[in-house]
């Protein structure tokens, strides 16, 4: 796509609102931009992450059986006075009114409308089970929104719920899911341990969180650097340097990100919401329900908190926003600026996803624009472009090497 | 997929609340959910017919150059206060107060939130012009709900905005996004006529509705069914059977559904909220804007209303949301059954969409969810399984054939 129409308006100077890395890497990149305390846009760079981010969950989650559905923001009260979370869930919640004093709220997670919609329709072992998501934005008012995406109060996440007739069929509903994650985060290149947690205020037993390791996030995970050893230091009093516990390596510690969290409710919704289907013995029981959430919109911060060079982003290959940007320094209507367009031309007609910088600008101000934006590989279409000579640089390893057309043609981005 | 895990409910009985064959079509299907009057789930069903007609809407755009971003539901106050649109908008408007008293609104459309981004980066006529577009979800407290997805509370929209340096580049994005949204409803396989329309509480002086034909929606509509005329019958007298004003054809009449409206804002927004840019020759002048809605949760009552046939939906080629329906009449382990496992696996290696009965169902009732269900191609494996010999029906043209597996491979669905 052509630059002067995408809307990236990079900053030039530190935004001082910004604390983290990742944050100042967003805003000064032109990625998100804050409404309000909490609230974001998500610009058309940073929204090209999102989407590339929820085609990776919903290609995983697809694969082990899930359907994706949507359900809707507006949640009435009364669901949420049957399963008791109307006055549990506080000030978090955002209630409002409709215009006939109906009381409403903001889903900040549906457990009570995908319970009230399954227990409507599944009245058998035969219909069982269901793993069901979403891809969706939630609202939580928290009392101090921080660190940009980390923790906001209109953010995206992906909820999954299953419904099971066994305890049996959970559990391996649970694996299953807990392999999609480690698929979905593996494919985002995180280095992550998977935690024992506590449930909070969704209920349920036996809960894990997927934490991202690095340095901001609200809790510090002792973890073994050579093996899956991890929990969090509230639970064993260990030290960086300590031997860890499974005899594996040494511990570190990090404030880490919880990018995903998955539960097994069991029968906490689906009992006092009679969400019941008849079993193979004729008796009527409670669903067993699992839930399972990430954090998409935090992806973004944990996978920079763990991707940046010298304050630069260098996203993940996956996840790039542009596979490839080309920028010509030469103006349009110039021989070397046409010798830019066919380089254009090739790259996307092998399919690849291509930003090229059509601006009148200077060429210190596209290099500059092109750092703050950080797309993995660049062709810069330069002083040799006579002689049919571009400079390809790619951001994860900052070299720069001369290329020419064939050579590209070859490459694998 | 497997249909036992698509939670795809279907009803037996006609739905009581259900006045109109598309909303009817939608419940009985199990393509939409009620939450609240107004307020819907998108099943997986509906989703996936969803998710369809935003990438049709998605290539359309970012054809004519428009970047695609993701803008908060939740708008300060303040901003509505600048534009003057806190008082004028009324009770349609969704207000809310976080847990600090400062009041919000639920966005029913964008226009402040999209003025005050840019505003606070575009500074020249250089950095113009601009087209940025969202599908989001929006709210809006109708005082009556009805018709299902037709006006409801909590909706899907893509709205789009340009903004100009000049009036001429306005007229050339209004025309751009005006070709860009007929080829989007012709591929949607919808007859609709362009009418001139007023522009309600958006603003602007030029304004055009792309009106679906049929007999339901909120406005009459006189039109031609020989040519392109249109218009409001309130804007002429004109009855059924009337020579067309244009001189081709006679007037029919229609209650069209609004499916898309443009609107050439002008300095609307720009004015009062101070979004300007310094011009060519010095002056700072403020931006010239467009504004562009299409309704996609309505698309999908929209398009059944002009597509069905017996009561069952025959969905349009490209929204369909399933390509194939393979029901095997046997039960899982018999020959037939692999048989159909077998067709599955070949259509699919070609790319096919397929949505395979896997449950233990009887052929009866198979056939009753199929019908309602209504995937336009559909192949029934079973008595002659065992002969290699399939029945293909076409719920367009409600013809069957009978199929082998080389006839299926060289068919295009």
């Amino acid at each position: 796509m052509k630059q002067s129409l995408l809307f990236a308006p990079t900053l030039r100077d530190m935004p001082k609102e910004a604390e983290v890395i990742s944050h100042k890497i967003l805003l000064r990149g032109g990625y998100i931009k804050q409404g309000a305390a909490g609230v974001y846009t998500y610009l058309p760079l940073g929204y090209r992450v999102i989407k590339k981010i929820e085609n990776i969950i919903r290609y995983e989650l697809d694969n082990i059986g899930c359907s994706e559905l949507l359900m809707p923001s507006l949640q009435s009260k009364d669901l949420w006075v049957e399963s008791g979370r109307w006055d549990a869930y506080g000030k978090e919640l955002m209630r409002l009114s409709d215009r006939h004093d109906r009381e409403f709220c903001l889903g900040p997670t549906h457990e009570e409308v995908i319970t009230s919609i399954v227990r409507d329709h599944v009245k058998s072992y035969k219909n069982l089970p269901l793993a069901l998501y979403q891809i969706q934005t939630k609202f939580r008012d928290e009392f101090r929104p921080r660190f940009g995406l980390m923790r906001g109060r209109e953010f995206i996440m992906k909820d999954l719920y299953t419904f099971s007739s066994t305890q049996e069929d959970l559990d391996e509903w649970y694996l299953k899911v807990r392999k999609a994650y480690q698929n979905i985060l593996d494919r985002l290149d995180l280095k992550y341990r998977i935690v024992r947690a506590d449930s909070g205020n969704i209920g349920g037993k036996n809960s894990e969180e997927f934490m991202v390791l690095c340095d901001i996030g609200e809790d510090t995970i002792a973890y073994s650097d050579e093996s899956e050893f991890a929990c969090n230091v509230e639970l064993m009093d260990l030290k960086e340097g300590d031997p860890s516990p499974d005899g594996k390596g040494t511990i570190k510690l990090a404030k880490g990100i919880e990018a995903g969290h998955i539960f097994k409710l069991g029968t906490k919704y689906s009992e006092p919401m009679k969400c019941v289907f008849v079993d193979k013995d004729g008796k009527s029981k409670p669903i067993i329900m699992g839930c399972y959430g990430i954090g998409v919109s935090r992806l973004l911060m944990a996978v920079l908190e763990q991707h940046y060079r010298d304050d630069k982003a260098v996203w993940p290959e996956e996840i790039s926003p542009f596979e490839i940007h080309i920028i010509p320094l030469d103006k349009e209507g110039t021989p070397a600026y046409d010798k830019a367009l066919e380089v254009l031309q090739k790259l996307e007609a092998k399919g690849y996803d291509c930003l090229f910088d059509d601006r009148g600008e200077s060429p210190g101000s596209k290099f500059k624009d092109a750092d703050l934006i950080g797309i993995r590989n660049r062709i810069v279409v330069g002083r040799k472009a006579s002689e049919g000579i571009f400079e390809y640089k790619n951001l994860a390893n900052d070299n720069t090497i001369e290329v020419t057309l064939d050579d590209l043609m070859e490459m694998e981005f």
